[in-house]
């Protein structure tokens, strides 16, 4: 394919005259406030257009385009910084700030990435993707510019959304925010909405201060009132402290949350209406001390379909800007079924016979399937995106008797590995852990690979840690998991499985125990993988054969404990071992082989196909596992480069 | 020693009337009421004669004796399930529990471990040790039993301090508490403390509620009178609800933090009030509904020295509980300094010269050494019990211009482990995790040991992972990291580093460079070790030298980069390499130096040395690395028993 057969099957870039020629916030700057309505409607547009033909986050990013319009406008970005949360919802910034014609490879190999990232533009501040970490960086960044001379008025503005500021670690940077000086403003973006339904307390107290909308803005305008007549000025924090005590006594009404935590709380808005944002961002902008405002949005705004019906719009995959039909809805029902369908459904199998299993999941219903659970009442759970709750909840629930599932993506585990540790595995407690979107995930890239979770997994002392190949197998691991003693863990990857005929008849699975799936009389290499990437193992073994080499596989199922009377007997058989695995090399399955041919005195040639020691950015899957070097291509190459030469010293 | 000998050593068990027949909290509850301050007073008088001569957690323990005994006395334990929280005040709960003649065994090798934990007793119903778990894992309890037939009736109770209820993951739990019905029972200890001064402005908003104490009282009042004329009843959340907001507008007053987030509040009383507690208990403890109970206690209580001076008595070694007199105070001051001393002199020293330096702890400003930073204004942040945020706020930072230092304990970090890879990592940020604690920690046991730094860490592409031997390598290694890209983290271990003579000075540190410290003529065994534990290696080869076996012994210093060239050369020259380090040996050093030399057809003898996929328990630093099998007897065996015999074939 050309460059121009690519590019004429890209969407259009005219059509949009003033966002066009915006090649920097400068430019967006010199536009007379009264068009920017304007702009943001053709950036709805292009979003459109673009998003419906090159997949992305629509919802989000369609809900947020007038605070992004309206930050970039007031502030003096870059050098005032804007950290995003998550990243879901900044299209638009990537839009306003040199990155229009760009945005048409966003996602893909060589192209934008799908969120902010630093080393993209001057304009990105700080990495996006797991929720919750714009408060703690961006106060970062405030009290650093505080206490460096000449950067004192630098401004920094993190915008997250109500979702994201529900977990953990956005409380730890709330309850942090006051505690030394900076002037950090907080934009709550509340489309009260998480990927699924919003869920928990604060998600309620949230809603509750907008039901006192009219005392806010009372107070808001009292405010602005005071200082107009020079009552207050904004140089001291106790002043200001003062005056919200006395507002609060003046209107006699409750304290937020958020001036719980000691700071001042400004809303709510409508986050939709860019006029009046950009007045209250110029209004609030040179005020000191941290501040939070609180704008409302509709997710998805603009689109109808996507604001009736948000969930499956946040990242609704190709669609027809017509007739907003997604490509995904002319699925057939007897499709090959997705992995976390398999899990789901065969989670939903077991759960009818057995009362004792319940469900977790930390704001993923939807992505992980867990919403098939939610037939049994009080049997599912979801906490939001709190994955450090989520598995210590599960702990809880274990250790009073119950069964429970959590399924969580592999890289968002990360922020339980410690309750993994501490709260279930020292204790040996039955949770088991069904680890979606392990390896390679594709166009979310390097913040969304579920790259670590062998090797962090595989420390962990009496944690048993499985990938099945195929969905019979993971089936059949969940059936037999539940006469096991201690934790589990089963990861398995995005995407589809490996047939239709899969809701096939449990037969029993027993840990540490593996399989050969190809067996040929004289082969000299074997092949040992882990997961659905044994179907690259066996194309590569395909196209070896054609070459005349013949190579045996195992799929080995078990990362730990492994099969050691295998490993025995390939170790002795074979003249060459090549492990392959969707995940890092580095202390992964194959290097839990290597250590186990050591300790046993072997000294069988090895060599481990997996990621190597980069970080991986987005692109197709097929794409970055080539990059990586371990497809069907790299496996038969790694085979017959590394065989060693009959030789006569052979036994 | 004898037994008898051991036991003569040990404190008393006479003199203790009433607590002495105290098997379980059953006889407990036989007591009259009247006698709970006497209990109390023989607990303390107990506590102290124990700890004084074996130390353990003193501060905590002493001031929430009151609210253990009126737990005991009140609930119906182990049936209902007190949870604890970290466990440093649990001591209480270990006399009242049939374990009061073991308590002498406390933390040593095969007694009671230092916190609750499960394995121990039926009444320790959740592991302890790191902070704020104890809410998420009682609210899965609670959950459960709501649940299960039969158990519906069971009582669950956390028992929080202010210090751990900060952290995001108690908050996590907070928000989650009533989104499911459950009857959870919170008491929050607030002795307005964690291990040094307590930080955030939740620690604010509480003693704002403490100002608030008479409204408070109020509001309980008049709900115990309002249920005494049968006015409301305990059955419908709603109802308690509508009572609650109804007292409110009745009272004018300012809703808390806690209602916020839909959990009723009672409080605060006076926790060390045995009497008093133990009323309130009984009349909260068939309220429906999550609630929280806030109890203000002294740290120390009974004890005047530790109540005027909290910070060092929260674990204050060997004292004399006559004097008041801790061991520590006499501590010459040329005594060969701890290496958080090290390491918290050296980053005072290159701060006076860098002012873009700055130190982060979580909560342990005394236990890292990081205190000593404090001399500089804004340049040190103590973010209280706040792992994950403490290094996104450094990632924040560093972005920023700045160079942190986050000085946190091994098995704490495992908190942090996301904010590493996602904050820090991915964007190569120059951020310095200065890792204390690391390898066996002795005597707090299992959920301390920093046993999985060294794999969790060395996985993540682009950081620098070095374990010094010695003060003047860490003083090294700091130095010359300034001149560095990226992030790095070095460990280092609890306990006294090498040599009082340790400020030399700075000589400049290569990353990927190891040094060779033992070389004798016709070697054919190869000691590869990184950190202090090289000084086990070092006794090994003194050891084997004896025995006519003469081996080498390289510092290999850095697990990420490997020192590459060393081991080309060393796999080449040696006959047999042995790896010994303080941490897991799965996918550990060793295992990467298995993976290296299996990556470049070495086929190398190799043995790994480090802790075994087990758990390890409590006990001294020097038994549990004998019990672990690296200790200088397990190294040279180690070499003695592997390395091949000498024979014609060799080249």
């Amino acid at each position: 394919m050309t460059q121009d057969q690519k590019d004429s099957e890209m969407p259009a870039t005219d059509g949009y005259p003033i966002l066009s020629k915006i090649k920097s916030p400068a430019d967006l700057k010199t536009l007379p406030v009264e068009t920017l309505p304007v702009l943001c409607d053709e950036i709805r547009r292009y979003l459109i257009s673009n998003l419906s033909c090159n997949p992305g986050h629509f919802g989000s990013s369609m809900g947020a385009v007038e605070i992004i319009v309206a930050m970039h406008y007031v502030f003096d970005t870059p050098r005032d910084r804007v950290v995003f949360d998550v990243g879901h919802q900044a299209y638009a910034h990537k839009l306003l700030t040199g990155r229009f014609e760009a945005f048409r490879n966003q996602r893909k190999l060589g192209g934008l990435s799908g969120f902010p990232f630093p080393a993209e533009s001057e304009y990105d501040t700080f990495v996006c993707g797991h929720a919750g970490n714009s408060i703690s960086a961006a106060l970062g960044m405030a009290i650093a510019d505080m206490n460096t001379p000449g950067e004192e008025d630098r401004k920094t503005v993190a915008l997250i959304g109500d979702a994201s500021i529900s977990g953990g670690l956005a409380f730890e940077g709330l309850n942090n925010a006051s505690q030394n000086p900076n002037n950090l403003l907080i934009i709550l973006n509340d489309n009260d909405m998480s990927i699924d339904d919003n869920v928990g307390a604060l998600h309620r107290a949230l809603s509750e201060m907008s039901t006192s909308a009219r005392y806010n803005r009372l107070r808001f305008k009292t405010y602005q009132l005071f200082r107009k007549w020079g009552l207050i000025a904004d140089k001291g924090k106790g002043l200001m402290l003062r005056f919200n005590n006395a507002l609060k006594s003046l209107v006699a009404q409750q304290q937020n949350i958020f001036e719980g935590l000691n700071i001042r709380y400004f809303g709510p808005f409508n986050g939709n209406d860019v006029l009046k944002i950009v007045k209250v961002l110029q209004d609030i902008k040179e005020m000191k001390g941290p501040r939070i405002l609180h704008l409302h949005t509709r997710k998805g705004k603009g689109f109808a379909a996507a604001e009736i019906n948000p969930a499956p719009w946040h990242a609704p995959g190709k669609f027809d800007p017509e007739t907003a039909r997604r490509q995904s809805e002319n699925r057939p029902p007897d499709d090959v079924p997705l992995w976390q369908e398999v899990f789901g459904e065969t989670l939903v199998e077991l759960a009818e016979k057995n009362e004792s299993i319940v469900g977790i999941t930390a704001a993923m219903p939807t992505g992980t399937s867990m919403n098939k659970m939610a037939r049994f009442p009080n049997r599912m759970f979801d906490v939001g995106i709190s994955e450090g709750h989520a598995v210590t909840f599960a702990g809880g629930l274990a250790a009073a008797g119950k069964r429970p599932f959590v399924a969580i993506y592999s890289s968002f585990l990360q922020r339980g590995f410690d309750n993994i540790i501490h709260d279930v595995a020292i204790q040996g407690l039955p949770v088991t852990f069904c680890i979606d979107r392990a390896g390679i995930v594709g166009e979310d890239g390097v913040t969304h690979h579920g790259m670590f979770d062998i090797p962090y997994l595989r420390i962990i002392p009496g944690l048993k840690v499985a990938a099945p190949m195929d969905a019979a197998t993971l089936r059949d691991i969940m059936a037999s998991s539940l006469s096991w003693q201690g934790p589990l863990a089963v990861r398995y990857p995005r995407g589809k499985a490996d047939t239709r005929d899969w809701k096939t008849p449990f037969r029993p699975i027993e840990p540490g125990k593996s399989r050969q799936l190809i067996s040929t009389p004289g082969a000299r290499a074997a092949i040992l993988s882990v997961g659905p990437i044994g179907f690259e193992a066996r194309k590569a073994i395909e196209s070896l054969k054609e070459k005349g080499i013949a190579a045996d596989h195992f799929d080995m199922i078990w990362i730990k404990p492994l099969d050691t009377d295998a490993l025995t007997e390939i170790a002795e058989k074979y003249d060459l071992i090549v492990t392959v695995e969707d995940g890092v090399k580095a202390a992964g399955f194959g290097s839990a082989v290597e250590e186990w041919l050591a300790a046993n005195g072997s000294t069988a040639r090895v060599r481990t196909l997996g990621i190597p020691d980069n970080w991986v950015y987005q692109g197709s899957v097929a794409e970055l596992r080539h990059i990586c070097g371990f497809d069907a291509e790299a496996i038969a190459a790694c085979v017959e480069e590394s065989l060693p030469a009959t030789s006569a010293t052979q036994p």
